[in-house]
């Protein structure tokens, strides 16, 4: 648990509410109240679940005379944790103008005043405990930093004005060199969490995989080897498609990746965070769904790594990155000098779609009660991706982590990596 | 054309503009940008669409140097004028946080003093047609003031916090006469607006109208009436109903009218933009749909007027109620003296439920140009209203005025009145 | 009551039920299942649900020892009788495989043997009333042979194979005279039915109406005219289409009426109860919805009749024409020779959409009890047809006969003529 | 290839392609056309499309001067080959009354003729090949057999009358032992293909697999102990679920699996291909969907296994069991004394749900061509099953067989049976 060695709880808690405040800071009022699409939530929803969590989770367990801010915020602000009761349906978080942003941060204030007299108050015996639990809502409210740059974006994309979330620096623009494999030889190897430090209940326990030998791409797929895969008409021909992702390619008739734009004179752009960009043919593609990133695999005569795979090459690397932490939101092509056959971006920039479905490991416990409802009963219908974006807080990322999202979804910053059996 | 008798146009451009302004006031930042269900819009949406009916009918068709505040804003605050461009689609009006609403009363206050300063200029040859077109513009901004009160009412009741507009002065609750039924003649009678004053294309011309011999209720059906109704079953009996309003009510699980809401011990309360209140049995029922109306019309062994029979009888009765004037915003019971069997209440409180279809008059003629969309286009599928709300601005109201809406439609404030035949 | 003069019930009973068994005789067993939209029935359901009809208005309700064939078929041919009972859903008659075709042609065997018994029986008093019940139940088998021919062309239309029914005789080709307008001065005339005779509800009282002087097409718009339309961009400007029927147009991308199809070499051709055939410019366009006979009357100026206009001028006209009995089942050009500026073609060939809503007749009366539901209850969203088509029997038509129909439906044979105001 | 070890292959095709024509002889031409649901397809389309089949695949690949029976069969009979062209849509199957059943009864004996003549007629050299495929043709019938009993029973459940397709003999109904678990060691296995007799390209390669200590039940979960589950509000308590199946059970008012109905007296019966019988609390449960197994397990503090871990499991056990070839069709309790504790009913009777996606396994190579799309296309969204059911024939059963169906689906004879970690 290297990123809080030296730091009480109490000032991690502070240090990333902080950052949650900090991100939500060129938004104006109007901007935290839609929801432009029932993936996305409104910035006001995340800011007002992520203290929820706080407050049902910790303060409503732990201390027997907590007065609620608003009785009426379970119903308003709890996600999907049926065992805790009914809820908000999802769809329909954008139709609330009510609360007011400012009431919502005097919610957040309030609970962590709570939080703050708790830690301060709290016999070790359940300082402990307490402890445990605000760890995991840190990461939770982590998940949702993420989450608001995701849907910032994607309800400023839908605005015929493209507002700017933010000014990026200039991307760095190296030539890249050519994508190489690295061969790993597999074998009986272990993967998932050894219960040291912090993890989630779907990343554990360690345990074996048999593993084929394998190689794995030194970097991400980029927007000029996308470009490619298009032009070669890719998303027109079938035969590069599984029969679901074909038919989802027909219905909301994909042409390229989300946020990819032709401008009048046909010139590929890209929507970001800082606005209309420039497509960088040598950043990684970003905004792809599963469906495209296996498509874009078999097209080239790859395949996708397993989650095994992927893991299993990682633990070598460190983790090092473009992530949340260095403001510029987007996946950029490699700035440093690559040794010629390493793996490199790893972790940070994309998002990178394995081919495994997301499903429980061998021998695996979800959390007992509500918190069991976290990771557990989305496992069907999802694919993991591995390895965190560059809108995601550096440590927040772990080699064993598993996001996973259904296979034809693309507003999250998902990219790809290929790999190919050896023989 | 009464009310602009001894105003200049410049007056009665900035007094209703005004009252727009003075209708917002009591909204939050978070209120303007909400959508709650395709039928309603942002309040900003309002603000900024009359603003650009003037931007476009009148600034950009007189002024040939006028200068555009935003060259977006014709995309998106077009509303359905399909001959003057492409438009934001209406079920999407929600998912747009830009322009601000500062923006937008900065593009209000741009478009105002253009209009000044083009009613200043302008010679006397074509100050005559921008008046005309100003002054179509203000029954169009009166419009849109009735949708603002019909859209925060609808946005604030599925708010599971039931937000309040305003404060309601205490409702008069005296006891009500018996409704009776005032006989009519019929014959060869005239209905239809003459030409003199204004009126939109959709009330010319004064044409003759054979009735037959027939009679009409003194008021609106009451709360307490349409109680008496559910309670013997009426929604569960499909006798009542027409087809269509019959799926309508098996598909959406109609109960009782919209607002009306049963509290935890089963007693009827009814959401007001002063919030829930209790269900005064004397007042007009209202927000009910066409359906409801004639199924209790049926069940009661009574029919709804046609518009012609509602029109014609109108002719006697002074243009005065319970209008958007009066700020309560809710029908109300009577609070004067009703002379027994005189005709109470046709204007104001509750737009009346006809049995007509909204089509053309026999020599109608639709206006050119793209204010030819305004009214005609929609002469299918609805059906018309006729007599103002209390959300309609008194100098609104016209005998001749025709509304109209979907027969399933019931976020208005709509009611009805009964009729018999004679014999 | 011209028709069944010399006749007695019981032969008209056999000559009419006969009728419809002559129409399924083209028909293979496969061809009586199919429901390849929801809007058409199996012809299987059809011949067994006109045959529940005199089962459940006459002989359950006349005959006290009545005893059912099979007490399941009150749910599945019940077709939309509430106040009788529960049904198989409309959309869902095609699932049924079972009970088979001859099963069901063993039912009609049974229920019609049961009908010649009861009128043998019955006392003179109820006799009267069986009879008029028995005549409406006929008028009932007649409208649902109509429907057989508008259904089967649809299932048919479906299948790539394009089946045809029958073999169509060659259809008169005679170049047409160009359609005229007839001057009709109005004034308070009289519609509707007089009691003299049969006549459905919806068709009663005989009633006055005021009619501005109008002129009428001596023909309905051909398909040559319709294509001048088409070619003209019609289908691409939204300024001659209603709000709604524009929907629709781009909802469903119609280029054309239902049934016009392009060949490879781009030559509109047309599918016809005899397969594909050439499009005949001369011939009435068909299968055209409200929506289009509307929008084409706009582009041309001129606009659609009222139902009362169109009746009033029917007046003077002998109900003849190409109908059912002819046994062509599709509208032709005219064969014999036009007076110059006379109504043609007022009966049969094409149903006449009128510009009138359906809704009820001053002072009318639905029947008592389910039959009641029979054509009030569909008064709304309908707009009315006039004057019969090539697959009504000729002795259905009445001059004051009101068919409906939704405004975007065209499976029908449905076609319209133009009118004008005079001055 | 056990079962043709003494069959030349065409008897073998005589043979397979007559249990076919067995199979539809209980239905009446009515029951050949109808498609209930857009998973079923009508009867008529299967004895179609397996001929299809053969005809593209061998016939028109290996005899150049064939002669379709029909061209437009290409587009009729081809299920989903995106890669040969495109075909009717597999939700419009039941809209089609032609081609007649005897026509494709004609086409069906056409093609098997030329099958015979091209047996007949090849040089050795590509003899080789077009047995193979011949072979897989077979499979790919055998397949299609299942389905026409599933489809065939949905289509007469959705009918009022729940016809019966055959007569069942009793079922045995002895008393079954108590389910017990069978420890297995797990470690480093092999499961997989190994390529000595036919495979589908989804079973090969063989391949290792490491797997942790686990129990398997000796037997599938009955109805018994399904309804011990339902009685507990199994339905009610999301906590069971997974987030997806929780939703469609909320969606579809799921109570029960598929195919259980209350009697008017609460008694549980099941509809078969028998008709409705008797809830038999010993027989396997059936036609439950993954989400119902899963939340049965999560409910039973227990598990689904793995496919390999039912697969290694089941490598001791000999093929044989309650099969199509049984004609039953109806999963049975064990009339068959069991030794404690060990494995029953691994093949037969029910398709047991794994936990697994399916997904390809490491190495695997589709088949080139539009048999490439046979299986791979379909890895995303879905989960495997194991074992075979009473609507199989047994020798298109093999213990590397991987059947797979969304998750939600449950028209199939889907069963399941527990497993748990040692530890
Ligand atoms: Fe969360
Ligand atoms: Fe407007
Ligand atoms: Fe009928
Ligand atoms: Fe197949």
């Amino acid at each position: 648990m290297k990123a809080i060695k030296n730091t009480s709880i109490a000032e991690r808690f502070a240090e990333i509410r902080g950052v949650t405040m900090k991100l939500i800071e060129p938004l104006e009022t109007e901007d935290f109240i839609i929801q432009s699409h029932e993936d996305v939530s409104p910035a006001k929803w995340h800011i007002a679940h992520t203290t929820w969590f706080f407050e049902r989770m910790i303060l409503k367990e732990f201390n027997s005379s907590y007065e609620e801010f608003n009785t009426a915020f379970d119903f308003l602000f709890n996600s999907y944790y049926n065992t805790i009761g009914p809820y908000q349906p999802r769809h329909q978080r954008g139709v609330l103008s009510r609360p007011t942003v400012d009431q919502i941060i005097d919610y957040r204030n309030y609970v962590d005043q709570q939080i703050y007299n708790l830690l301060a108050e709290s016999a070790s015996e359940t300082k402990k405990e307490i402890e445990a639990l605000i760890y995991m809502g840190l990461q939770h409210e982590q998940q949702h930093q993420e989450l608001i740059l995701m849907d910032i974006k994607y309800n400023f994309f839908v605005n015929p004005l493209f507002p700017a979330y933010g000014q990026t620096e200039k991307r760095p623009l190296s030539k890249q060199q050519e994508t190489q494999f690295v061969e790993f030889e597999g074998g009986l190897v272990e993967i998932g969490h050894d219960g040291n430090g912090f993890a989630f209940d779907n990343e554990s326990p360690l345990h074996k995989v048999w593993l084929e030998p394998f190689k794995l791409a030194t970097k991400p797929v980029t927007n000029g080897e996308f470009l490619e895969f298009i032009k070669s008409g890719g998303y027109e021909k079938p035969e590069y498609w599984l029969s679901d992702g074909w038919s989802i390619v027909k219905e909301y008739n994909w042409k390229a990746p989300l946020y990819w734009l032709k401008d009048t004179e046909e010139k590929w752009r890209i929507f970001t965070l800082a606005g209309i960009q420039d497509l960088e043919l040598d950043e990684p593609a970003s905004h792809v769904s599963f469906y495209e990133a296996d498509a874009f695999s078999r097209w080239k005569g790859k395949r996708l790594p397993t989650e095994a795979e992927w893991e299993y090459a990682s633990q070598s690397v460190a983790i090092r990155g473009n992530t949340m932490d260095d403001g510029v939101y987007h996946p950029v092509a490699n700035s440093y000098d690559l040794q010629s056959a390493s793996l490199s971006k790893m972790f940070g920039d994309v998002w990178e779609w394995t081919s495994s479905a997301y499903s429980p490991y061998p021998g695996s416990k979800p959390l007992e009660g509500a918190l069991g409802e976290y990771n557990a009963k989305f496992m069907c219908n999802q694919m993991v991706l591995r390895g965190g974006s560059c809108a995601t807080p550096v440590d927040h990322i772990r080699e064993t982590y598993r996001n996973f999202f259904p296979p034809e979804k693309r507003w999250q910053f998902s990219g790809f990596r290929l790999a190919e059996d050896q023989s």
